[in-house]
């Protein structure tokens, strides 16, 4: 076989190739219905919306695959420095939506789906969440996964790919109950199973120190194998051909003989037991403290890390001979510390593996990372016990040791024998239990230190890294989260986009969430301010139906839909929302009918998960249900109250709630929600904010004034004080009131509420629910005020949109390229 | 919408997937390089040669989708009685040839691919087993799977979908080690994953006795659920559109909420615990007897029967309203005792859940259950402990209670109080350990019991069951297996394959293997002969080159190539056959130079697994590594003799292996082969068979003639009483020659091979080596003797392959079709 006949074939192959797929409804009808028959393997004569759905998302795969492959050759070619975003959690939720308007193809697959006789938003709720993720933290990852795509930056995200998502709540009897989120039972067409990406990661063993050509050096001899394979997740950017990936690892059994591992004697028990092993990457850990010294989280989190970094190491040798150029090329990001373990594993692939020499190698690492902290409290800080961490990873246990070593030498020179002050800046905790702090690795190793908000990056300064930011002021920053209003308001809330768009004379704010300050020309406009309300009006439609379908509550839409959805925490006080709305329910039974007349009435809808170890979380889900059977059944209320808790709360059903919110809390004790982006998903939506001065509201409020949100509560810088007064601090008497009747009974399980209110009760009540609660109602009182009069309420409710540009995730992840990571936009050409 | 316009949307939707897919070269290659793209996600620029056999696989599987719903719908359509194959075992090998040849798009595959520059037999090197079983039922089932197809029955195989396949045998030093076969890490696109074809199945729990309309019926509460989800795998009959289907279940977590299972407070535990009981379809049990009583073996078991019969009788259901005509419409084929828990689930299903009353449903039952024994030795059968059938299925233990105690009084009826015999053929096994006879139930309870040859259906009626088939003579069959030509001539020999088509002047025998005894016509024929002996030369060289690839030998193509393969296992007696090649190599070493000279040249090839628990098999193995480092080493020898092991021994070494054997060797002690399939495939490649009158060889003797094979041994008549003399049996000096060898450490590890040698010790020697040596040695000098008159050797060849158009599956299959199923060929028109 000749060169020319090679060259021939070899042509031929590119030009069957070379076309993409085209995007009329025709074509698309097509290809919807060759996936029904090919790949679902269903006849014409029987398929469902479910494959109907399957079939349709595979369509859209191959859209995405196609730009996914165009984005990644021009990277390379480029050369351009990558960001890698390590976490272990991503919230994505539903990706068909989102990927046909990133795409631009959605009234095409509309009206192809039409002329079939389906209807594409009857498919879309086919599919499942996923939810790879707890809460805020998670879901802020998956927007600025969105921003990067929009925005051409060269990145990769890394995480794992959890067999079971966050657990489902459900809810019997009014307790919450946990069930594992199978969700990838019935197959993910989102993502690319990438059979020979794959690495093996290796856990346990022991260290020796051989002879390298007259030079010692240290070998790891690991004594357990898994391996980590890739699954890629295609993220398309809106308005741009850039489709990033997000690239999750799944453990699956190494290929590679192991003669140890089956000479048990008993071949299926031996293979029973690597099962367990093999399972890492199954459980997503909830987000409670219940996980610190597991060991299995630990390997989670070890797993992540070698398979991430053997993956980007290799694709940076793929262009280099040497690690020179390394942080001109290479952008590690730690999303909290839960990665951080890719220092020490950085550290000796260069050492170890590749033989560069520790400085050299210390060098190149403390130019790479950086680092965002999503925590406020010390007490919050992850910690890993010595014991378990040398067991599992001996190596690296020596080489956070030797870090840590030259760390303290070079500390005492700067600040000298300091004992107490070494002693708190140590990554190594002494103390009954010997510990790895992770924050403190990540801060010494770090170029960057990233606060969530001014007021957390303040709280950093000033108390929980005080001794680093002395040390280092010049590594402190802060970027402020923020939310995508693609998947807030273009996939969320359609009619809203098109008022948007309509007003704004421009879809450009799609990408440029700054033109939303434009709104605030029309804000006097009344026919503006009409068909801002009736947008309102139906997305309250849309949630009241919701509701009626899970809970079987029929609310009135004329009432005030006034929403606290988010994880159950203490620090987030839902029982402090909770223990108003027994006040209302309260003041209501007291009221004549006169009286009543000129209440406002009032739909509370309280959404959220507990960590299922988070008892007193649990019993605030029960406390709300239990007042919800009282006030829901009671015939002298009626309209006026109503209260519904909407279970298994995730990222689709935000995106159906935040629309049709009146009203919504963020009511979090003062300092203690390091950003919270909740308050900017509902500020997009044209959502009245009931606050207290807390996380990234600061700026919410420096942004929209303060006159156009209902704020309480105490400052703070307030707040330590107030913690100090203990017994002596004054409480409201209808606080007690409200804590009296729920310890008498009065909505039943008195037992065991008992404990629940002993955390509030004075002297015990940390989180200062008795101390905020008559500023609380005051602003209650300001809220009930200001929604009598419909003008002044669509005013500030259109003011809070129009306020809401600054909080697009494009504008943290601007901030974040330029600052922090020093990368560059790559647009791949059309 | 009105109906028009519905219609119109319909009738848009059928049109577009009104087509089939062409299989014009452009059109293959449009349809592979469409899977580089989209399905494998590959780009032009990257893809090697494994992701073009996935890209072609899946090309090949769309075609094979298409005539799969056609078959179904016309089955459906014409209402035709179904065979339903229940076996737990199915090895399949690969798929893509045989699809290929079977869709009779071989050619136009090879041009599509050759004009991109791709090799079809290359990619098609890039296929892993599908090994799903042991060994000869195993893969029994997968050609009785390949003729159902081909004769156009309407059949379904069920099985299970094991994650971990049969596991892969490595040598190190001469041992076996054991691995998982991790076969589906890199995907299969021979199965199409049914994610809405699932069933609960149930386990534990207890049984309550309710009150229903009157009527006392019992009430299965079971205790725990898993999911089963179906597999299905399209199977393409040759010359026919016909493609049927074998559905695998594997085992799923099941959706349905578990509030018990994760209300321990830990969380994580909870899903950690549950993963195990949700691996129960992973692991085929190896084929040793260490299996019996094991939980999970039971488990596994009693999940196959459950998700079948729901399976089975809900297409039933479909179509009927009531269970009469379920005999007409449904035959349940037991193979082997395995899924023998079916009966007792049949019963429990329509007496519990379609409230039939027992005797009614039992008249059913009755009429649509055959079996077919594989085993021969009353040791060898199933028993299922009761405690832990009660424990794991109460239910089902009270029925098959009352199945044994109606049995017993309707057989004390019929033969009295002859209680020796009453208890050998109960149910029940009474003793130390109170067990189910799994046989004796399956005889119960089926219409038909088969053999699966001549010889062992005599042993079945005089010995095993002699009881029953005193009782029941009507009952009894036997039906000799067969192989399907499809793979073992055109897909693992197309040489052969074209050869034969030439001289029998048409493709028929590919469907019809009668009309391979038209090669006796031309036996005569010099050339022939010729094209014959260089079909064979080829596969030798094939071969040849396989052997030095895998072990570094090189090996004479003049050589006799002498095979054994199959299970290790000391009554086929690889022993007897190292000991005859120690034998040789002794003679050889004693030898002058001349009389060498004279000696035909032997290439001994052994392989075969050891199951991980069975020592001796091990040992017999480590054995013939010892011998073969010897002999091959010794440069006195040259090639004069060698001794190769060929490792992991699956369906695709056999392919390879059986094309190029002259010899092969079916060597057990008469009486304990049931059948044997390995000398069909031998046979049908016109190889020489070297073998004791054992299983189907009896029947091969009559059809070949006892001149044109190498026969010796003990006949099965004569066993009994050599076994008897014991101590007094007389021994050839060789043989004690040979064995003296072995233990004085001649081939070295003298300790290790001590319990090898006392089984076959003079008084111990159970399978008789020692007295067949004598004969075995007589046989293989025949066998040399012949092998020098090329001629001679060539014609007996050729009388081989003409022979064994008997020993097809297709007329197995159709002597059960006939016979015991009373089913009907239904042909799905093109």
């Amino acid at each position: 076989e000749g060169f020319g006949e090679r060259k021939a074939k070899a042509e031929r192959m590119f030009s069957l190739m070379d076309g993409f797929l085209k995007n009329d409804p025709f074509s698309l009808q097509k290809d919807i219905l060759h996936h029904v028959e090919y790949t679902m393997a269903r006849s014409r004569f029987s398929f469902d919306d479910y494959e109907a759905y399957q079939a349709l998302a595979h369509s859209v795969r191959d859209r995405l695959i196609e730009r996914w492959h165009d984005t990644h050759i021009y990277f390379k070619k480029t050369k351009s420095k990558r960001l890698y975003f390590l976490s272990l959690e991503f919230l994505m939720g539903r990706s068909l939506s989102n990927s046909v308007i990133n795409l631009g193809i959605q009234d095409q697959y509309a009206e192809a789906l039409n002329q079939l006789g389906f209807e594409f938003e009857v498919l879309a709720e086919q599919e499942g969440d996923a939810s790879l993720g707890n809460g805020g933290l998670a879901r802020f990852s998956a927007c600025q996964m969105d921003s990067l795509a929009t925005l051409d930056y060269p990145a990769w995200g890394y995480g794992l790919r959890y067999e079971y998502g966050l657990f489902r709540q459900i809810i019997v009897d009014g307790f919450q109950h946990e069930q594992p989120d199978y969700w990838l039972n019935f197959g993910n067409p989102w993502e690319i199973e990438r059979i020979h990406v794959t690495y093996e990661v290796k856990f346990n063993g022991t260290v020796e120190e051989v002879d390298m050509n007259g030079e010692k050096v240290k070998v790891w001899i690991p004594g357990e194998t898994v391996e980590a394979v890739a699954y890629d997740n295609p993220i398309p950017g809106y308005g741009t051909k850039n489709t990033i990936n997000l690239r999750l690892w799944a453990a699956k059994p190494s290929n590679q003989f192991d003669l140890e591992a089956y000479n048990t004697g008993d071949y299926i028990n031996s293979i029973v037991n690597r099962q367990n092993t093999e399972a890492i990457s199954n459980v997503l850990y909830p987000d409670d403290r219940s996980h610190q010294g597991k060991e299995m989280r630990l390997k989670q989190q070890y797993f992540f890390v070698s398979a991430s970094l053997q993956d980007i190491i290799r694709r940076f040798k793929e262009a280099h001979n040497n690690f020179d150029e390394l942080p001109e090329q290479v952008a590690l990001h730690l999303n909290d510390t839960h990665p951080s373990l890719s220092i020490a594993e950085i550290m000796r692939i260069l050492v170890d593996e590749e033989h560069l020499g520790w400085s050299k190698a210390w060098n190149i690492v403390n130019k790479i990372f950086s680092f965002t902290t999503h925590t406020v409290v010390a007490e919050g800080l992850e910690k890993i016990p010595v014991d378990l961490l040398g067991s599992l990873l001996p190596r690296h246990l020596q080489i956070l040791y030797e870090i840590n070593s030259n760390f303290m030498e070079e500390l005492k020179k700067k600040i000298g024998l300091d004992y107490n002050r070494l002693s708190r800046m140590s990554i190594i905790e002494e103390g009954a239990v010997k510990s790895i702090r992770m924050a403190n690795l990540s801060i010494v190793c770090s170029h960057t230190v990233n606060g969530v908000s001014k007021v957390h990056s303040n709280t950093l300064k000033t108390k929980t890294f005080k001794d680093f930011y002395e040390l280092w002021p010049e590594k402190f920053q802060y970027t402020t989260n923020g939310v995508t209003q693609r998947r807030w308001i273009v996939v969320s809330n359609p009619s809203l986009c098109a008022l948007l768009s309509k007003w704004l004379g421009t879809e450009a704010w799609i990408r440029n969430a700054d033109l939303l300050t434009g709104l605030r020309d029309h804000v006097d406009n009344t026919s503006f301010r009409h068909e801002w309300k009736m947008v309102k009006r139906l997305n309250k439609m849309r949630l009241a139906e919701y509701i009626e379908t899970m809970s079987g509550v029929k609310v009135s839409l004329d009432a005030m839909f006034d929403v606290q959805v988010k994880r159950i925490h203490e620090y987030k006080r839902q029982l402090l929302n909770i223990f108003g709305i027994i006040h209302r329910y309260d003041c209501l039974k007291n009221m004549d009918k006169n009286d009543r007349r000129k209440v406002v009435p009032r739909v509370c809808i309280i959404g959220g998960k507990a960590a299922p170890g988070y008892e007193i979380a649990k019993k605030i889900i029960k406390l709300c249900h239990a007042v919800a059977e009282k006030v829901n059944n009671d015939a002298d209320i009626g309209d006026l109250l109503k209260l519904v808790f909407i279970p298994d709360y995730n990222v689709s059903v935000a995106e159906l709630v935040i629309p049709g919110a009146d009203l919504s809390q963020h009511i979090s004790t003062a300092g203690h929600e390091a950003s919270g982006t909740g308050s900017m998903k509902f500020l997009m939506n044209g959502c009245l904010l009931l606050a207290t001065a807390d996380g990234s509201t600061v700026e919410i409020i420096e942004e929209l004034g303060s006159d156009n949100l209902f704020l309480f509560g105490a400052k703070v810088e307030e707040v330590a004080e107030l913690r100090e007064k203990g017994g002596a601090l004054k409480v409201p008497l209808q606080f007690a009131r409200v804590l009296r009747m729920v310890r008498d009974g009065y909505f039943g399980d008195k037992d065991y509420f008992q404990s629940l209110c002993d955390t509030v009760e004075v002297g015990n009540d940390f989180y200062l629910l008795g101390s905020d609660f008559g500023s609380y109602l005051e602003a209650q009182a300001a809220a009930d005020k200001a929604f009598v009069e419909p003008d002044k309420w669509i005013k500030m409710s259109i003011l809070s949109a129009a306020a809401s540009g600054r909080f697009s995730s494009d504008r943290t992840i601007r901030e974040y390229a330029e600052r922090t990571w020093k990368i560059d936009p790559c647009q791949c050409p059309f």
